[in-house]
């Protein structure tokens, strides 16, 4: 781990660099800008694991043509209140936006759109996508199949399921939006492999071993599968994401997300987009989650402990002081993103 | 805690029985039959805490009017994809299949039905509910807002939140489908009121104190909150049901559920159905969900333990048993049911 101090790098030019590096690597100005943008929320809403941090591994998939740099997406299925998109192996981001655009415009016309993907990839933080919806000021709920399992089913040991992650987002207002973004498991894979790379024990919980005992040695982590929240409970929530967005959608999930996404056909995200005035008056609406997510917030904390929170209550102020103070990049970062460009768009990093 | 043997009373009688209960505390005959069906499926499902268990309190808040024996179920705010169903403060178990038939005729049309109810009050098992839904080839999902709040927001103290269940079914064949129904505490409110009238310590994790301590004493349990699974995360998925199905419907949530029912204008629960077949064939859907169920079944289990189950894998076997050797009661229940009757109707607990 690096000692250094992290440097800030104005969001414009970040973006900028994204957009770039994936123009390079052979994606079209529409689809670079549009994955640069869901890239770059993903910092700005403090999820720095599903940020910036993966564009190197995505500019490696893209290299090597796990990921196709020019798919042609293709909307299949189309009914008024759903459709599915066909990815093509394209970068997650540009499939997801894709589903969410379509959705929206379903939600707008008759009030609920559901649309999910096939032949997709890594989509990075479903924050980012259920948070373009919410803007609109309707209710947003995102799910999404792993590209990886590292979960075993409560009382097995094979790991058959990812962590697939759940998102929902509720608008509010005037205070800030309603958004839950969560993995099945107590941490993410990203999040043990980083504790792990310290070399310090585990925290307790997070891994377990082939024989349901807690793992917390960082050096036998790869024998271990996640816990599930609630365990049983969320064994069942994994497998409901899974068997909806992946099954339902005729994308990967089991045993078939092991193989190369060109093997394994992609994986599948479900985006569904409902509009709440089909059930109430927009502004009274917000008003009335406000007050309950105010109340929340307001209630006591346990003794010694900060202000109680609400999920996203911190996203627009993180916001705000990454938009004006750049975002922070840890230097070793920094130095695999400048090796993944021309000295002529790295350039952008030192603005 | 009694240690006679239970008594197994057979299904049709058992039915009969809360139907004829329910009719003589007013009910139509209608109802009185939607509501038994529900009420005894509960138990068939093996959640025996949700089934006859809970008639006597559904009889004292009849008797009292917190449930309107006779009440008008009116279908609001109808779309094509859409709608709400004012529940009259009936019985919530005849509020929902309102609103399941509702949402089913949507679905067969359109493809989707999102079917919300205010004005409702405890309906029982979700699962029993997504179960009529999954049977008919469709996959269902049921929030519900619990009708009193035994959880407080993860880093706070005041009980604000219910246990909030989540129901989901997904269609499988030939083997049992998917059905999860699951609160978002570790254990609810009933399981936890259970093993404190043993006089033994809770299990921890369960309950904790407002330091945020585990709470283990039996007698301090009303000192304590429920502990959300994954801790914040399950906070998020309360508050997240809480808003769509409460919220949303105009239903309580947050501080107005402790009002008494009339008083606040009852709960909210939601149905969502979705025909598999705007994305997949029917057949071949159903068949790739079986697939994949059957691989976590048949996977490692944990050295010593039983077979990986499925959520819902063995409802169809409990179910086969109990029809066949009737459902099981325990003596103290039994006695209470009895109480519920006249000497003629009781008569029908002992066939």
């Amino acid at each position: 781990m690096s000692h250094l101090p992290d440097t800030h790098v104005a969001v414009a030019s970040l973006s900028r660099f994204v957009c770039a590096v994936l123009h390079d690597l052979g994606m079209s100005d529409e689809h670079a800008g549009t994955a640069a943008w869901a890239i770059v929320e993903a910092d700005l809403r403090g999820q720095r694991g599903h940020g910036v941090a993966r564009l190197p591994s995505y500019a490696a998939a893209l290299a090597t043509g796990d990921i196709n740099p020019r798919p042609e997406l293709r909307v299949q299925q189309d009914t008024p209140v759903s459709a599915l998109v066909d990815g093509d192996l394209g970068l997650g981001h540009v499939v997801v936006m894709r589903a969410v655009e379509t959705a929206i415009e379903k939600a707008s016309s008759i009030g609920i759109g559901w649309v999910g993907t096939r032949r997709s990839t890594h989509a990075g933080a479903g924050g980012v996508y259920t948070g373009a919806v919410v803007e609109r000021g309707f209710i947003a709920c995102y799910l999404a199949v792993s590209d990886m399992n590292f979960m075993a089913p409560w009382g097995g040991t094979q790991r058959l399921l990812g962590t697939n992650p759940i998102a929902v987002a509720v608008p509010a207002g005037p205070g800030p939006h309603f958004e839950l973004d969560m993995a099945t498991a107590v941490a993410s894979w990203a999040k043990v492999a980083t504790a792990a790379g310290t070399g310090a024990p585990l925290p307790m919980g997070w891994v377990m071993d082939p024989e349901g005992l807690p793992l917390t040695d960082p050096h036998r982590v790869s024998e271990g599968s996640l816990v599930p929240i609630g365990e049983h409970k969320g064994y069942g929530l994994s497998l409901a994401v899974g068997l909806i967005a992946g099954v339902l959608n005729g994308a990967a999930f089991g045993r078939d997300v092991d193989a190369p996404a060109s093997a394994s056909g992609g994986i599948g995200q479900t985006i569904l987009v409902v509009r709440p005035d089909l059930f109430r008056p927009l502004d009274e609406f917000t008003r009335d989650v406000d007050r309950h997510l105010d109340d929340l917030r307001r209630s006591a904390p346990r003794p010694g402990f900060a202000p109680v929170r609400t999920p996203g209550s911190r996203i627009p102020t993180d916001r705000q002081r990454m938009l004006a103070a750049g975002i922070p990049l840890a230097a070793t970062l920094l130095e695999e993103l400048r090796g993944l460009a021309s000295a002529k768009i790295a350039q952008l990093l030192e603005q």
